[in-house]
């Protein structure tokens, strides 16, 4: 089955890359630098949804997209969660937190938001991008 | 080097089962059915503080994890989550969400905690450990 994205994560996040199971998205939060890893996997709501490969895949994306943020926003913690209660569709949140972020030492979701502007995002989208496709 | 549990972790749950890589253990709310899983290596915060194939035992882990919450608790959706922003050593939540629990559609951190009685823990300890020792 075709993959689709679903509108929630379509209207929040940017695209930024590609990689062989997830497209890889930026969360439209400034105050959090803030990845969405979305598997390319039709009908798929749960990490188990994946077969045991692509879990595996998953992981490897989680790990390399884990590396590119400890050197391009060095977060003294990253924060990894796929819950999925307001969208079912499986996606893995990698978020850099900060000992004075916004919402330290709790999770980010519920938390402030402040979009980015469109040169802000716009070039941390290219650095990024630089970045997860040297990786891969 | 040996590996140690964080005492916040020893007091917040009980032991469950010891698999491969990791120590799972029930967080003590009986509002949600949880399992926390600790990966026996120490020193490891992230993810990525794991070698890869620690990594894809850790996914492992976490899906058999998941298909016995599935049987044995029938959940609406699973919440994975790797966070640490209070307790540093790597620890993954794995929570079966109820579209009628106290926090849903939220996270479930910051919500309400009841604990169990212990004959409730010691029964639904028992039946986790059952069907995990079975899964391994």
């Amino acid at each position: 089955m075709p993959y689709t994205l679903h509108p929630t994560l379509d209207k929040d996040t940017h695209q930024v890359t590609d990689y062989p199971l997830c497209e890889i998205r930026l969360m439209d939060n400034k105050l959090f630098p803030w990845l969405v890893l979305i598997p390319k996997r039709e009908g798929a709501s749960e990490w188990i949804d994946l077969d045991r490969a692509e879990q595996h895949q998953l992981s490897d994306e989680i790990a390399i997209c884990s590396h590119i943020f400890q050197a391009l926003v060095t977060p003294d913690k990253l924060n990894i969660a796929a819950l999925g209660n307001q969208v079912a569709q499986l996606h893995v949140h990698l978020i850099g937190r900060y000992k004075a972020d916004r919402a330290w030492p709790n999770p980010v979701w519920g938390s402030a938001r402040e979009y980015y502007s469109e040169q802000e995002r716009a070039r941390f989208v290219y650095d990024l991008k630089s970045a997860l496709d040297s990786a891969m």
